[in-house]
């Protein structure tokens, strides 16, 4: 699979100093390079142009440091931000967004848009990431009945992006980070089912796209490949 | 079952002038009065003093506005704030506090406490959720295991409790409102499983009791013979 995005991103982070700001933070990310919660993370740490140090968890053999910073559900992503940890991917955006207040905004200032930011956010959390589990995990009916739910989901999303540039109208922001890692299923979803998101929902592999040319979007998320690489080891693992 | 608590809390609302704030506000909430969901919002917005209008759902046969207002996923609770849905209790509860800014915060005003407070609640969400389900929906290993968990959640919740008055510290908030209307649950899992909170959480237990005498969640809470009956028609309902 050759050189570990982890290791591309953490490199980029600890050489580019220019892009970083409050330095007297110590910013800990317990990642995992497919984990699209993950990756969210480090979209919203690189728009922010955090410094931080990653930490690639083994999640067939987890770290005493992810089991101590995330007793409840030993999952990643967790952000240890001077000692103290935050769990959940939309939490610990919400968390960045609140600390470092000032360069990228992320979420809305308005509290309407704030909370169907967040109503979105949360469909892609469940809707999206059930139905697109369904397409790599299963065949057959399920896998068919997976690709025809992720559609529905798509198109509506679609209706929501309308001809905004980003979920949240000019600016890339939460929605956008909640569904690319997602968006970059797609892509080698072909290889698992019969699939054409082109087809089916042109403006949002549009904005897909669009996102894909943001730095912060396309250093963080791995390329098709390595996603289906990835993918087939966790079929092999779960002994599907 | 006597009076709907419905009534009795749309008559509070209605005839108690002196409690609201607001009044240029149009608020409905679509409201359903056995859901701990619905009941989190009826919580927040008695918190805050808010005069609303309440529209109780008959879920066998939704209306044509829960439809229109929740079109993904036609569930109450919605909040309808001059004429535009918000939907999502958690969601809801954030966007209360959000606008309602003066009386009675309901989330910290620190980042990292908020975050912990949205970690909890969505803990409260899932786990506690799904094994209180479980306790009343199911029978033998399943209800066994279901309330084995349930313990330990709460066990867990008591841990973060610690000796605070309330989940946020001196006042009631966030999470004392996710989780009350579940604590209420358990008054009446003794009819359906061999359960006694009080032996097993005793702290948790006088948390829930504080609460309680906070007239904001008496109010909005059914009472145990009220619920009983009420998780006995859904269990005929869904032919358990």
């Amino acid at each position: 699979m050759g050189e570990s995005p982890l290791i591309i991103i953490c490199v980029r982070y600890f050489i580019e100093p220019s892009m970083t700001i409050g330095m007297a933070n110590e910013v800990i990310l317990l990642d995992y390079w497919p984990s699209p919660f993950a990756a969210r993370v480090r979209i919203a740490l690189a728009e922010k142009g955090i410094e931080y140090e990653c930490k690639e968890e083994d999640l067939a053999n987890k770290s005493p440091l992810l089991m101590k910073m995330n007793p409840i559900h030993h999952k990643v992503p967790v952000l240890i931000h001077n000692g103290r940890p935050i769990c959940e991917s939309e939490i610990i955006i919400q968390y960045i967004d609140d600390v470092w207040k000032v360069e990228s905004p992320l979420l809305p200032s308005d509290s309407y848009l704030k909370a169907k930011a967040r109503f979105w956010t949360s469909f892609i959390n469940t809707k999206v990431h059930e139905s697109g589990r369904k397409v790599w995990m299963s065949k057959g009916v399920d896998q068919e009945t997976g690709k025809e739910e992720l559609i529905e989901w798509c198109k509506l999303l679609e209706v929501e992006l309308g001809d905004k540039p980003y979920f949240g109208g000019e600016n890339f922001g939460f929605v956008d980070i909640a569904l690319v890692p997602f968006y970059n299923w797609f892509n080698f979803f072909k290889n698992f089912a019969d699939f054409n998101m082109e087809a089916e929902c042109p403006k949002l592999v549009k904005w897909g796209n669009r996102c894909m040319e943001r730095e912060s979007v396309s250093k963080s998320l791995p390329n098709s490949d390595q996603m289906y690489a990835a993918f087939l080891e966790f079929k092999k693992m779960l002994n599907m």
